[in-house]
Order: C-alpha cells, then structure tokens, then sequence
C-alpha cells in the first residue's frame, strides 16, 4: 500500500473497455487506485454515442470522448494537457493497430494480451517502442501477486535446488458448450479473426506461462510439442483444449494443459515448479498462499504478508496478513509498475528501470511466440517443433 | 461493479487515519473506488504538520488539513463546498466524542467499531443521528462479501430449515506473546483507557458476531455466558480469549470463540450457521466459497459470482467467478452502500431506505451491548446473564 | 505392522457384536490382525438362535456359541482350553454387569466406552480388576493412530510451550431428524435405559476428550460447565448436542462441542491444542495428517509415516507414508497393545506395563466421570460445577 | 463387511513377501481378513532359513517352508491339502516364471503388477490360465475403492455426459535424489534387469491408468506419445518421470503424468475424468471422498458410505461414512473378488464369473502393453506411435 506518491498521476485514456465491459473495469480500477493515473479521455466503444454517453458518467470532459482510436491519439496529441498514456482493451484483432499508432503519437501504452496474432507484428511493436522510447506495458494480470515474487524469489535463492519441472494449467470449464452462441462476448474469443491464431493458448495458457518466465527466469525453451483439440466442433479451426510439452534448455521439462472445457472447474490456473529439492505450487483461486513442499519436510502452507517472506513478496501488500487481498490488488500493483516505468522512462532513468520488472513488450513478443510455435506443432499433427 | 452512478461524490474527510495506517488506506481506497466519495479535509493525525504533510501527499488542499476533528468540522462547516461526511478512524476511547461531534455538525459519518464503550453512549449516539437525521455506518468490513449476501437469502428462504445452531470464531494467533511492548499499534488495543472493556471481544468477536445477526435476523439472544482470559498476563484486565455462549429465543444456541493467542492461525474467523435440514459456513480467509452442507447429500462449495446464487449475492460482485475477490471489495460494498444511504437521507427517499441494508448505528449499539453484556458475565465469573 | 510375535494367539470370545453389528466387525478385524487373538467362542446375540449361527459361519465350534454372558464365562471356565479374554460390544447399561462377571471369572477384557453409567459403578470396575490383576480396556478406537502419538510427543517435548486451549469436537449430523423413529440400532442410544444419562455427551465427546487426555497429560479439570440441548425434543432428557467448558488447574481453558444435529457434517471430530508457541489440530477424517502451527512460521502439514515424526509415532503404522491407513489400523494397533498388556499382566512383567500406555480402566472411569460432571452441571441449569 | 461366507477359506500360499516386505504384509493382511484365504505354505525368501523362519512365526507347518517356488509348487501338488492359490511378490524379473510355473500346476494366481517385461510375455501367461482355466489376478491395489466403483457406475449413467479428458497422475517426490545407492528395496526397481524396461512408468503409472479402465471402459487408446526423463543420471535409461499423451477412439484425449522426482509430494495419484456435462476427480489420499462438478453448479463432495451413492459404490464398505477407511480395506475387496472369481471358476459357474470384475490377467496384460507403447514412442524420441 502506498497511495502518496510525491507525483502527479500520468494523464491516461483508454480505448475499449466501455459499458459493461469487466475487462475495462479492472484495468480503471487498477489504474486509478492510488492516485497513479487520471483518467482524462477515451474513445470506450465502437459506437460513439455510447462510448461518450459512458465517458460522461465516468466524469470525462465529453471534447475528450472520441469515436475511435486515431481521434483520440490525434485529439490528444493537439492538447498542452494531452494523455501521455493509454490502456488498450479491445478484441485481440485490433491490438496491432492501436499499440503501432499510440507508439507513434508517443504514447506509453499498457495492453491487453495477447498482444498481437504474429510474433513478426509483436517485435514490430517491440522495436517501435525501443525507438519512440515508450513503455509498453502487457497485462498479464495474476502476475503483481506477492506470492509470485515469493516464488521468483526462492527459485533465485536456490530453495528448490535445481529446476526439474514445470506443471502449468489454466482450465476451467465455462464453456464446456457452444455458450458463445448466445455471447458475442464469448463469440469473437472463437472466431479467428478477431481472436488470432488460438483459443485457449493465447487466452488462457499464456498466463501461467508468463507466471513461469517470472519465477524461473534462466529456463529456456529449447523445444515443444502441441496437442490441440476443439471439443466443441463449431470452435475448430480454434482449439478449446490444448496440452503443451516443453523441453527446456539443460533438460528441465514442462507442460502446460489449457482449456475452456474442464466441466465445473472453476479457473484451476495453477503453477508447479519442481525442483531437485523442493516444489513450489501456486493457484490463482487462493493467490495469498503458497505451497512450499521439500522433500522429506512437511509441505509448508506459506501465507501472504507474512514476515517469514522474502521482501519483495511484501513489497506489494495492501494489508496485512489474514485480510485476503484478490485480483484488483495484482492489477494495481501492476499499474504501479506500469506508472513507475513509465516515469522513469520519461526521465530517461536508466537505473530505475533496470531495477523494474513487470510485464513488458518482450513479455508480450514471448507469449505471441509462444503460442506461434504450439499452433506450428498442432497444426503438424502435434510434433515436436524447435523453438523459434 | 459499477462505477458510473450519474451522481457527484459524496464530499468526505476522515480523522484519524494517517500516514502508516493500514485502517485508513482501506477506508479510502473503499470510499474513492468508483467515485462514490471525494477525499477534501482531514484531520489525519494527532501531529498536525505530520497530517498535514500526508494529506497534501493526498493531493488536498493544505487549507482543509485541520489539527483535530473540532477544527475539521468547524472549519468546513464554514465552507459553501464543506464536507458531508467523515470517517472516524481512530482509537475506540475517542470514537463517541468525534461521533457526537459530527453529527452535531450534520455531517453523516462512518465509524470504525466499537462504536464506543458503553451502551448509554451508542444510545445516545442513535438518538442523535435520529435527531439530526444522519447516517452513522459502523466498518463491519466483512459484510460487503456476496457469500454473506447468499448465506443471509438461504436462510430467509428455509434453505437450512429451523436454525438451531450458530457457531462463531474469531481467532489469530498474532498476538500470543506480548507483542504490544514494542508495537504501539497493539498497545492501545490492550489498554481500557484506549480500548475501553475489552478486548477481543470487541475488536474481534464483534465482526461474526455481526455476520450472524445479518444472516438469522431472527435470533435474539435471551441470555448470554462469557468467560475470559489474559494468557498474556500484562494484558489483565482485558482478556485475549474468550468464550460465550448464547441462549437464543426460541431455543438455538449459539458459542463464540475469539482470540489473539491461537498460535500459528491467521484469522479462523468462521461462521457456521446450522440447522435443522442444513448447515452453512463462511470463512473470512476463503470468501469466495461458501459451505453448503445439505444433511444427507453431498457438501457442496457455492462459488461467488455463479449464477445459481440469490441475485442479492451478485449484486456486489466486482468481477466475473474465479477471480479471487478480497477484502478491498467487500470495503467498497460497505461504502456504497454508505453512499446510497446518505444520498438516500439526504433527499427524504424513506423508501430507498428501506431497501436499503447496511450496518447502521443500530449494528454498532448491538456490538456494544453484546460486548457490555460478555463483560458483565466474565467478571462475575463467567455467569450467565439475561441480555439487556 | 508387526504380524509375527513369536507368541501363541490370546484365546478370546466376544459378547455382543452379532450378526449386522459394525462394531462386532471392528473388533474382530482389530484382534485377529496380525494373529494377536484367536477367536473361540461367543454370546454374540439375545436371540440364541442367531448367535449361535452367527458364530457357526465364523467358524467356531458350535458348543462354543452360548446363549449369554454368564453361560460364555461358566462354560469357558470349565474348559482347560477355556477363553484368556473377552470383548463386550452390547448396550451401555449392559457393560457393568458384563465387565464385572468377567473380571470375577478371571478374564482379561476390552469393554465399548462408555464403559458404564456413574463413577460408582466404574471404580468398583476399577477396583475389581485391579484386585484380579486383570486388564481392563476400554475402546476409545481413535487414540491408536500414529498422529496422536505424534502430537503426545510434540507437546511433550515442549513444541507448542504451555499448553493455553483444548478445542475439543465430536459433531455429525446423521441425528438432525427423529432417524431413531425407524431404526433400533440408534434407539437405544436415546434412551436413558440403555444408553445412561447422556447421549452425545457420551457416545461422542468421551472420544476427543480421551485424546486430549493422551495428548496432555498434565491437564487437570479443575471446574467445568455443561449446556446441553435436545432439538429433536423427543430425545430429552438426553442430549443430540452440547458444548462444555472446562477451567483446567493451571489456567489453561478448553471447550467441548458434541452434536448429532450439526446437518449435513460427516464427523467432524476434531483436536486442537493451542500452546504459547504452536498449535496442533487433528481431524479424525484425515488422520493421516496432523496441522502444525507454530506463530509465525508457515503452517506444516505432518503426515504419517514420515521419518521426521517421533519415533512413537511411527512404532504403529501399517504400510509406508502416502498409502492411507484408516480406523481399523488404529483399532488394530489397540488390540495389539490390549494384548501386550494382558501378556505383560499374565506373566507379571510390571516393568513392561509401566512402559505400555492405552485406555486402560483408569481411562475408562475419568470418561465415566467427565460424563456425570457434564451432566449434573447441565441439570442444574449450565452453571459452574467443581470437577469431582 | 462380510467376515461369514459360508465357504470355507482358500488354501494359499506365498512367493515373496518375507521378513520386512511391506507388500508381502498387505498381501497377508488382505487374503487373511475375512477368512477368505488360510495361508499354509510359503516361499517368502530367497534365503530360505530366514524365510522358512518367518514362515514359523507366522505360524506355518515347517514342512511346508519351501526354499524357492519350484519347490513350493511341487511339494504342495503331492500333498492331498496342498495350496489352491498363490500370490507372488517378488522383483517383477521373476513374474513371468513363477506365474507361469504356478498356472501350470494349476494353482489360481495373485501376482504384483507389472505382470511381466514383455506383452509377448504377458499374452502368453493369459493363454495360459485360459488353458487351465485358472484365475490370474493382478494387485492394482487402488482398484477396491468403493469411490472408484461410485465413479464407474456414474460414467456409465451418463452423468458426466460424453467423456472427453482422462487426466492421470501419480507422482511422487521420494526419489528425488539417488536413494537406490543405500537401500536395495528401492536398488532393483531401478535397475533394467530386475525392473524392466522401465521404471515409474511400470511401477506407478499403471496404477490410474487402471482405474481409467475401469471407470471408462469404453474408452480405447488409438495411439500415445511418451516423453521419459532421468533426472537422476544414473538411473537411465530407466525414467524417474514421464509424461505421456494419449488420443482415443472417438476424440477423446488422456495425459498421464508419473514421477519419482515431484520433490515434497506425498503420492499425488489422481484421476480427473472431464464429459461434456461433469468432471470426477478422485485422489488417493483421501480415497473416502469423490469430487464431482458439474458445468454450472457448486462442486460436490461425495462421500463414501453415504446413501446417495450407487449400490456398487456400497458394496465392498467395511464401515459406516466418516470413519476412513485406507488401502487395507480397497486390497480386502480386492482379495474377496479375487476369491469370488477362483471359487466361481472352481465350481464352473460362468455366471457368476460374468457379473464379477477384478484386475484379472487381461488388466495385466493392458499394463504391460501400455509401458511397451510408452518405451517405443520414449525411445523413439517422444514420437506419436500407434497404439498395439
């Protein structure tokens, strides 16, 4: 917790994310909590008057409710008191577009993942962003979580010795039927024009993958191999269930199971880290544990807040232990890194940055990467395909 | 979610509260999360300049940071755009001379619990909020949660049958040596000067207690047992465990265990509502489960967020199931439901009101007199006592 | 597991335990185990008849098979092969009259708690067998599990420093309704005739509070105070649900909770000791586990088998850690030290009784006891009685 | 529970299982119980005094002690009261010839898993006992849960509508550094020419991919891919962990992973079957309950014992719901079906026979199919190979 920060909150818009949308309320709640950013313009829908008609209510100077992306960086770019930010949560199709013109206009930029179809788009973004110098931040939202930082930390301090394994999930069973028949929301996440290449690799398995890069920093995917299926037929080409191996550099070995049809379970999103000493497990339903089994020791059930903690798992919290912190507090610690990078870019602290670690647009060109090579292994009968 | 309400924020201070205060930083980020409040004045600190310095780092006007709460009100009192409500975060031995004070001054407030020390004064506080027609809101923070919402609608509709049992707990470990001798934060908690007659039986086992009398409006305790200890001896009079049974009208039975010395629990706040055809329990660390426990059928976990709930259970939700909710939201349930309140006052809208539930000055002189009534068993020793 | 003794079997008959009786059941499988008894006759049921078949298709021999105790102990007593011991398995208000035959005909004898109605009755048991120097076992079948060797030797050894709270809990629901309406196995239990003075409090609590007799056995009783309900009113005056609290000398506190209405719960027998440094908490349906708490460290999740226990703890187990052992393997070790102390008695081996512990006469009488103090305190009202 | 049967118990010895083997006690434990079985002969011992003394202690004939099992099979063929069955737990290099050895002296078998090394191997043990009409059983231990049979009868019922995923795992983490080195009991499941050609695929892994043949017997595997690792270098070409990925007939897809290297884990077998509708999830540490969640509603806890459940589910119950029952009682069932099967077989009653189901040769001969497939598609390097 720390809301007083000695610094003005950054000038920030968002495109997408209007009415109804929750993706679009978490990132407005993340961002706005302690005073790290002002929401002072948007273009929130495709249809303007509902996009302005919902700016009005959130407060918004109606000038600075615009119809679409290109007005609104154009807009702003004519203002003294321009954004110098903006939030991009809109369907997967059009993340290129809006990141390469915010890019352009200058902008900081935070987005939704994944965040683009082709790793050829995400390190076009990458570069653009090296050369305008602006942050472009991915929402990899379970990732501000303390236990997270716990993780990485042991991983780093040898507690587990070396790597051996890493187990990763996300699957829930939400739609285990054709849902999205009824729920456009749902329909463009299966449609591969507006969703990409995957379903449920890009939309959930990316997640505990970047969960996984965090904790265990040195592994290295060498190879992989990916079995996809569309349990629900009308989903194919797109995949509703997907199991990933990885062969890591220096022999550690992983997989991933992925899926929208794992009938009544809830998020199941859980990461297992083996190693020759110990394991760490993790599971988003129950962010402010952790598990922490040695072999040969009883598993230690290890709590958030707790002073036991290594301090970077604490440097997060926003209240002490037994109070149990949720999703908005990683997203908030995440648009806290999000604000501190994006001033010490401005200020062109090299130091400062080098010390922040968040999701940033190499976190975003390994995840499209990622799934780039699950589908080239799916679509070749699921073999093994070397990393690339 | 929702945080458009086509209305202005609720002009609002705090006392108390201040920088390094966890109590404070959960009161604002409750009240300013969607627009519900504005932060304007405070009286953050018993040091003025340090309070003074900490609402300016809260972007206020160094004008409205008032040295004390008399200042406070006078203060905005004399302002056309003064302050309409305040928070009182404070220790418990000054909570009724603020209380008294503001709603004297008109100004709506929220109290943190216990609302005082005696029943005689939170009677007297009830007829002046009566009289002067303000919302006085007590921070049982832990109602806002959907999974109380669902517990409560499940017993109104007969889903447990007859309620014969309510188990109550309360009880961390935090406190099982003498940690006060260094901490100030605790010491005045174990101090009656500062605490008043107790002490986990007010600061702890008042929060279940609350949730129970939302979940079974229909009990009420006919006569009451208490029997206290000190395991830390200094902490004499006041008790750091405690046990009391209830005796309720109509033949349930209720038992409340709280303490500050079970080592090695975080919280253990349960609630565990029984009855004749089924059981429900809630746990503060896990609250976005809910135990079902049909006799005869399989235990079932309700998940937050699914649609098979009470609608009243979904009201609140912030975010779609899975995504672990916490204690920030149910916080910020609480505060809007605040803000209805006072809006809902302000206007004469009876019936908005009426609709409306909330804990109220009515809950905070039930936590006192349930408090006053433990004490007067445990100091008899450990009698039972008619409750009055 | 230790299934090879070098020692003949005990010869042994039951009384009781016919066909259809769970218990009988558990008892056999308990004794003949490992070849530690050798059944050879019985009076397994009131009707002759039946038993005698019963014991038939047990293979024993037909003029074994008697029509009741007093015929059993005679007829066994005239042969040079004639029975060592005996287990009793009938009605509670049959248990004195059995025991005592028995004891008077010089058998050893493992008897069902409760092991009879009033302290009276129980010590002239005590008495008897102490002058026939014969063992007196009484089945308080959950105490043979590792586990519970393992927390006596933890609070032993001063892990959880000085002991402050026993939660004590024996509370299913099975009883929510009038089950005993239709079924005569629970009938008798409700009814003061056959089951005592109480029924909860002694079918149930005797359990949990045994174990905490073994796992602390410094705690003395100094005072306590009993409130007992009958929901299903038909069952009074015997209770389907009762808390008790307990003043122990030295000031540590404990709270028994007992119900057979607590809806939809399956057991829920449950142990915690809560000391200035740890607690632990055992819970029969998981008891290949065991809770360690200690303030301020993660919580540790003992699990049987693990060559981190105390040695006692490991001295009983069956198989090797992670294959789950259950309430037969807890009886089973019972009986083996029912038999090692009969054996030990039989060749006057004082030195190896004194290192034997397990619920011997002694044992049974302080649940006798426990039992009478509880009631009398709730007849009176649920007021303090001094424990005599 | 069911201790009389009417029959008398069959006449049984053992290979294997001397002094100090913990499968030879759970063997004895689950054929003696419930006087199926009468154990009268033995070759425990490669050592034959030391197991013709184990044999004493247990209080067999001396004489029928045997040195090795050709002397054991021989010598009981002459006697008039010689052996009818036999259970052989010993190194799985000698499987295939004592087996073999024992069918052919007409001897109904009890062997460990696996069967043998070879599937060529394994069809011919299944010839055989066809030839001579003899049972052959083989001891996947975890198959007598009355849990599994709950989860049977409820795939057959549709309630998990069209079966999907079969997500198998047994995983454990006692092996994660090189413990072979000090303890031969671990030594020769390591080592190819006592083990086989492989290690914790053969030596757990078999075990849930037998209860996913039981639960879904529908289900038939089209073709797998294995990937095994040697995290511990000295045991290659034996694995210490694997994973292997499994397509069935009709589109369904299975994972199974196995380890020895899951550092801190306890057993980790689990088996999460995922329809259309539901999902079930059993695990065997806590083998009394079985999750099952069905797509849109609270997840369910089952119970064993309880009324709800399907008759099968009950039938095997050695005691009422809620006192745990363990892997003793699962290996009782199994022994009693083992017994059902040899005497149906004896007395030529097919019906009988028909309505029985046990892991019988044809489960052998699957394990030892699946581990060859796996080893192919291992050594292939992690290819796709079709299933034979």
């Amino acid at each position: 917790m720390s809301e007083t920060r000695g610094a003005r909150p950054i000038r920030w818009a968002m495109v997408g994310g209007g009415r109804g949308s929750q993706i679009g309320y978490i990132h407005r709640s993340a961002a706005l909590r302690d005073r790290r950013f002002d929401l002072v313009a948007g273009a929130f829908d495709i249809d303007h008057a509902r996009g302005a008609s919902f700016g009005a209510e959130l407060g918004l100077d109606p000038a600075r409710c615009y119809p679409d992306f290109a007005a609104l960086f154009a807009g702003e770019a004519a203002r003294a008191d321009g954004i110098e930010a903006v939030s991009v949560a809109t369907p997967n199709s059009t993340h290129f577009a809006i990141c390469r013109a915010a890019l352009e206009h200058g902008l900081h930029v935070v987005c939704e993942k994944p965040l683009c179809f082709t790793v050829a788009e995400a390190e076009a973004l990458q570069r653009l962003a090296a050369e305008r110098g602006r942050v472009l931040g991915v929402t990899y939202g379970y990732s501000g979580y303390g236990t997270i930082e716990q993780a990485r930390a042991m991983v780093a301090a040898g507690e587990l010795g070396e790597i051996r394994l890493v187990n990763l999930q996300f699957a829930h069973g939400f739609h285990s039927t054709a849902v999205e028949a009824d729920n456009p929301a749902i329909r463009w996440r299966v449609d591969p024009r507006f969703a990409g290449p995957s379903y449920v690799l890009g939309d959930l398995a990316t997640h505990p993958l970047y969960l996984s890069e965090v904790i265990c920093p040195e592994l290295k995917i060498r190879r992989l191999l990916c079995a996809r299926q569309s349990f629900v037929k009308s989903r194919a080409p797109l995949e509703d269930n997907a199991v990933t191996l990885m062969e890591y550099e220096g022999g550690a070995f992983g997989t991933v199971w992925t899926s929208a049809v794992n009938a009544g379970a809830i998020h199941s999103q859980k990461v297992r880290i083996v190693g020759s000493r110990a394991s760490l497990e993790w599971w988003d339903e129950r962010p402010n544990q952790l598990s922490f089994e040695v072999q040969g020791e009883p598993a230690r059930a290890l709590e958030r807040g707790m002073s036991y903690l290594h301090p970077e798992a604490l440097a997060g919290d926003h209240i002490s232990v037994g109070h149990p912190e949720g999703l908005f507090e990683s997203w908030s610690v995440l648009y806290g890194r999000f604000a501190a990078a994006m001033r010490a870019t401005d200020r062109g602290d090299a130091a400062a940055l080098a010390g922040l670690r968040y999701p940033d647009v190499a976190a975003g060109v390994a995840g499209v990467r990622w799934v780039e090579n699950c589908v080239r292994s799916a679509d070749a009968g699921g073999v093994w395909v070397d990393y690339r």
